[in-house]
């Protein structure tokens, strides 16, 4: 940590500082610059980093040498993570697609997608059955219901199921019915509910938070493996800027950022991050061109009867076509789908 | 509501999306331009905000007339809303300064806090028990420890006392220790939450998410009041933008907005909104001049040990020369302090 | 165009309206809902659109129906445009790569480079000859004598050469060495530089502003077209956003967007994008996925030595082997390199 | 300056860091980190900005420790500047409005616009005559004739003008009828733009980019300081974020940041900075009391008229009645008006 001071900071105020920085167990270090002094700090940063040295007398700025998360970092475990669900391996060469409806609806729809998109080659089944919506008026989920619906299509297909998770208060019936527990982006700063997944022995799909840099979702996740849960999967469904006329900004430069960054895989859901299918095809190719490991894509049989996110879904015919494509680009960037 | 069509939109299509609107009990109007034929609908728009039309094939956007919230809006009461917390009012003529220490860290400097800024003039007590942490290694709050702090505190000096529930299961006991319950910006879109504040009684400081929009946030209060309580207080506390001198951007713009979309009062957070204590001052002016109905101000005696947000806290000195200076500005603009 | 009126509107309010509505020429047509009158107006939009019709008493909002480019439009013009640069299509089958330095800095390191990404299979020489630097204390590029060098590059390796105009008095001799005038994000909406641009005769590079909506991009191109020069090609490079890890967070939604709603081609510059050479590839990568028309890609042989961007530069070593493995993405999605 | 080097640095490395760093002639001091190695360097900061140390071998990142602008900063001159128009000072303790219309439409309408706003209290007149519009189909303003019009309408009035300089051919022109020259937010990084009005002895007003950070303007403000004027007068007109509501976020909170950061004075424009006119006056109120030293405010007669930007102008008795409302604020925070 550099602890850059302020040009009139007095001599009593850097040995405040100094003293302070000892008293800790580290060792600081003097370097006295044209139009600054600065204070180098040699030990665990983390000691220092929850002091509050900005409001020290005589201090301008204070700078982090180090990324402030450690587990997740690809430091700390050079090697690839690969989460293994009910046999599928999520981060090694071969891509994982999780498709199926937005929002479970009813058990013959959702059967129906769920054949659908098995026939199109995914191998997760996604469905939500406890919706997070920004409107009170809009269809809130089936809840329990649903799960049951997603078990029973995952008995029949047998694909595993995703599915969010979003009050924790249904941890325990979730885990019971899913196979990877999904966090969304609204809940990428619950913590609590971050902590209680973090104790699961299911694997996390953790997505990224509208407004939340590479930096905060990292460190999101780092609050699951701290409290024991290793298996997570980050996922990359769009954050929001300025512009409207797609529904976010799918940030595709944060697949190659995590990849350097972290050890853990990364999907990428293009439904959400662009909010309209005709985009979702164009931005599923790249992504895997990206380097992404996977993709989460949402695919409706009947869209003019979807309660939730009609607009973003494909149709499961554009869904098997779209598949034939992705693999030519799996193969082209060396890996398999 | 408006449904314009593709240039290339069929009569069979548009047949299909008349009979559509028609069966839900709708009155569709169909004209005709040089460019585009649109649909108009007439009726309660509410019914076809559910529909997914985007996805009808012929439709090129649906555009809603209607603001998606009702029971937040001043055109559902035009008058505006005054919670009352402990025979203190939120939104009349006078202004409302709640504040205190980001974090509850000792009895004792909770105490010394509290009594300094009832002697600067606030009327309220903040104080975090349970904390949100970007980081897992940060301090995570004292928790029901800190709530019975917070609860003597009160009984000590006076003050009644907001505090930040982030956990739905500590709900009861939030309820128990606090006057109003504060839903912080991270958790503005955990609807689980909103739903049980909105079955309290107690009233609830619903922060704006740092990527929420105005309507995303009042359809966030919507949540509260649709179950319930109405006595919610909106709270601006800086949005993410692109600009890193300041931890977020304070959007004083929200102030007159939401004065102008909806009945419920607003308070503004300068200290959270920017991030740095030299800029408070003027931002709170600021926010007074602007139409807010109060502040929330963190205040910590002892900045240097605090353990969460020292660099945006202010001294009790300096809090009580602001209230000074924040009073004349008040009168100003026709309100008191 | 739709005129929304407010709940209090008047009829004398409604009918001045209307008057004026007609008196441009154009058909009112009133529908009056349960909460609200709408005014759907029929015939030319753009008269309507220079008239501000939000300041009319009574007026809640104005909703226009149709985009407000026409030229660049997909509607006006359903092919695709090819720019036809020295024999070199671009918006073809066939995707084109520019490459370079960042600046142009001597005569020798410009020539090395050239050959060397000619060599890697690029197409296109670019070198920036005037540079938009954000600091004055930055290296403001050699001017005259850079465009020169260019010349005289493409004299020896026979490529044809892009630089930036950043001032309009440069035109002139912008015109007579360049065969693709550059206009940078900075200039996006310097409107007079863009309408001398739309005078001459080259093809013309427009990138997309830092700030800009797809829709603004669009009526920025609209300048150029509007006063005669079809020949333009768009660029998308990066906006801004709050995240801090990458320097821009390049848009590769713009891709398919533009493909829909315009018929021009459209490249996309991975190295401004991310400002980081590392990730380069990926997202080369994933634009040729995305379906862009081809790439503008920094390359500089010494980057310890440039005087600009070196950070987001790559060795001609790595480009070579980038443009293999772009071969094979182009491939898998039926282009060719 | 520091810099950080990777975990995986080799001493040879090292080596060639420091004996470049000793070659431009600083002092490196090497600090070795239990996790990281530093190299700090002594000297003049600016020597070594300009290297792209980043692609040097080893080095993982690279922090400024001083801010990249001298000659706007505090730092350099600590003393307020006051920029004379015609005996008007703008920075002092008294506050100055600028108003009038976006436009210049015809010079009776100017006329009746001035002295509306003289009357009003305003002592600047505002007016465009030459008018940066994002579309080509927009009213592009009256260029030389609205300028003539200007000078006249100051000859009648007394009140100095200012214009905006979109074209840096028509500087000349400008310079003979304005008496202060607004460099617009679309035009705050054309640098030519910026280094001619440094030429100028005119007082240059710098409107902030929509998507400029504060360290950008300050930069752009650099430009015009060092290339010989130090007229500048800075104002904030909004900035782009995701919020729809408002055209622009106005950012207030750059009004005192840039107080601490420089010695120019700061103007807001609320027009511009909300596009809606109903929030002018809070916003205004709000400048004021966040320590602004004045407002440019748009002004129309004829809102229902006006050729651009209509939607965010105020009548001139609504102007009159803020201008009293603005003096009370003024005086409670110790300025005048």
């Amino acid at each position: 940590m550099i602890i850059v001071l302020k040009p009139e900071a007095t001599e009593s105020q850097i040995k405040h500082i100094v003293s302070r920085v000892k008293s800790i167990g580290l060792k600081p270090m003097i370097s006295r610059g044209v139009e600054r002094t600065i204070i180098g700090v040699i030990g665990e940063e983390d000691l220092l980093r929850v002091q509050p040295l900005e409001v020290y007398p005589g201090v301008e700025k204070v700078m982090p040498i180090l990324a402030p998360y450690k587990l997740v970092s690809r430091e700390f475990k050079p090697a690839d993570t690969v989460v293994d669900v009910d046999g599928i391996r999520i981060g090694g060469k071969r891509l994982v697609v999780m498709a199926g409806p937005c929002a479970v609806e009813s058990f013959e729809l959702l059967l129906a997608i769920a054949k659908g998109v098995k026939k199109g080659g995914a191998s997760i089944l996604r469905g939500g059955a406890f919706k997070p919506r920004t409107s009170p008026y809009s269809f809130q989920g089936l809840g329990e219901e649903g799960l049951k619906y997603l078990a029973e299509a995952k008995k029949r297909t047998g694909m595993p199921v995703i599915t969010e998770l979003m009050d924790l208060r249904d941890l325990e019936i979730v885990e019971r019915h899913a196979d990877v527990i999904q966090i969304g982006a609204r809940n990428m700063q619950n913590f609590d509910l971050l902590k209680e997944v973090g104790r699961s022995k299911k694997p996390v799909l953790l997505k990224r938070g509208m407004a939340a840099t590479v930096k905060e979702w990292l460190l999101s996740a780092e609050y699951i493996l701290q409290n024991g849960n290793f298996n997570v999967i980050l996922c990359e469904r769009g954050i929001r800027t300025f512009e409207t006329e797609t529904r976010f900004t799918l940030d595709m430069n944060a697949v190659p950022l995590i990849k350097s960054l972290s050890h853990l895989p990364i999907l990428v859901d293009p439904s959400h991050g662009t909010g309209r299918w005709g985009l979702v095809p164009s931005m599923a190719k790249a992504a895997v061109a990206a380097g992404a490991d996977g993709l989460l894509i949402e695919v409706h049989s009947k869209p003019e009867e979807a309660l939730s996110d009609g607009p973003q879904s494909m149709l499961p015919e554009k869904f098997a076509k779209l598949m034939g494509e992705l693999r030519r680009v799996a193969h082209a960037v060396g890996r398999e789908l």
